[in-house]
């Protein structure tokens, strides 16, 4: 019986030691191709290429682990429809994206290009989890986190998930025997406020960097949130069903058209 | 009492028709704002602009409505948050997004620039909405869709919606006298099929043109793409919590972790 094959995936570009430590997770389960970002694409979504031709173009990077990889000039949801169309040629049993540097609970899920190429495998009916570990620096310590995304993985492949569903995993940045365990969670209510930092450039116009605060007015002790900020790893189990179904009986009874 | 700021954005760009006919419809109910991109921006999904700052410049381009317009270099996501903190300098009371040129039904929500803008500012509590019409042309007719469109924000205005839905609202291409009505639907459970056209360039590499296939395997008839198919406009409420909660209990339920 031949082996499952893995695509991993991310947003942080693959160079980056995220990518590396899940490879090193995933290859464990299956044999492991890796198509991923050649820059980084934090914040893209589910931003896909259309007015831009794709590159891709294969790289050594993971010859040291016997894996081939490819770095695609995409975003990280383009990564994933070229894998399956022209580098694997097929679907993957899995598809794995991160490990992200930075988080991805509450409403980032929305922004995240690492979960947005989770998703992206989800709708086309693959198993799909993204992986993120609460610190942004590139040396995070990945240790702990590829002790929890091998149990994870090893869950999905085993067991599975209902068909319309995918994983948005988040590991707080501490050791391994300071986290306390796995929470599966509701997504937190919160946002981020906008805010721009406004300069000017030597020709005197204006431009503007987005920075934004974080705002979580949820206090659920359900949520993604609260359990990172108490030393959970979180699992949210996400849909790409974004019907709010509520709301369709609250117009159909309140509205007049 | 001062009259409500309505924020109108899309993801075409600020010089396509269909903005043009959605400011047209919008001013009948308050003080418009036009912030969009600066070119177009399909396919940008929920991506912001985070490794590279964003420039702002007032046009003209609909002085002869007397409406005051900015456009942006970043996404339709960036151009909803520099409007509230740059521009409009506070929440509007309504943001409107399109009237998109082609389809955002079924899974197209989730790629959609159109609606993610409009996603942004439900994100951040304004009542928002997302028109879309069957039609990729730049001379779309958009008369028909200026009326339901109307018809529809009127509703939005006066009574409101549930805090956590926005709506995606998609137009049939016919003539006002052949549309039958208005559906409130589901997002059907179609998806884009991953092509790509392989080309070879002067120097004899690859690239890559995303195409794609859309298929769609919902056979419910109460679902956005049969709405559309049947000679119905579409309303799905959308939500932007993506939990799926089935799945908490199953994993709870099956998974060892």
């Amino acid at each position: 019986m031949s082996k499952p094959v893995i695509l991993v995936t991310n947003d942080d570009g693959i160079i980056s030691p995220g990518i590396r430590a899940l490879v090193e997770v995933a290859q464990h389960f299956g044999d492991v191709v890796v198509v991923a970002p050649d820059s980084p694409q934090s914040g893209m979504g589910h931003a896909i290429t259309i007015h831009d031709p794709l590159r891709i173009q294969k790289v050594s990077i993971f010859d040291d682990l016997g894996i081939p990889a490819y770095q695609c000039s995409g975003t990280p949801v383009d990564c994933v429809k070229i894998a399956i169309d022209k580098i694997i040629k097929r679907k993957p049993d899995l598809c794995v994206s991160g490990i992200n540097h930075g988080s991805n609970a509450a409403i980032n899920v929305i922004y995240s290009g690492t979960m947005s190429a989770a998703m992206e495998a989800a709708i086309d009916g693959i198993p799909a989890i993204g992986f993120s570990i609460l610190d942004y620096t590139f040396d995070a310590d990945f240790s702990a986190a590829k002790v929890y995304a091998k149990s994870i993985i090893q869950n999905m492949m085993n067991v599975g998930l209902l068909p319309d569903a995918l994983l948005n995993v988040n590991i707080p940045k501490l050791p391994l025997d300071e986290i306390k365990g796995i929470k599966i969670c509701r997504q937190a209510n919160a946002k981020w406020k906008e805010e721009f930092d406004e300069r000017r450039d030597p020709s005197g116009k204006n431009y503007y960097w987005l920075i934004g605060n974080f705002v979580n007015n949820d206090q659920g002790e359900d949520t993604d949130a609260w359990a990172l900020d108490n030393g959970y790893v979180s699992i949210v189990p996400v849909q790409f069903d974004l019907t709010h179904h509520h709301a369709i009986s609250f117009i159909n009874k309140n509205w007049n058209l």
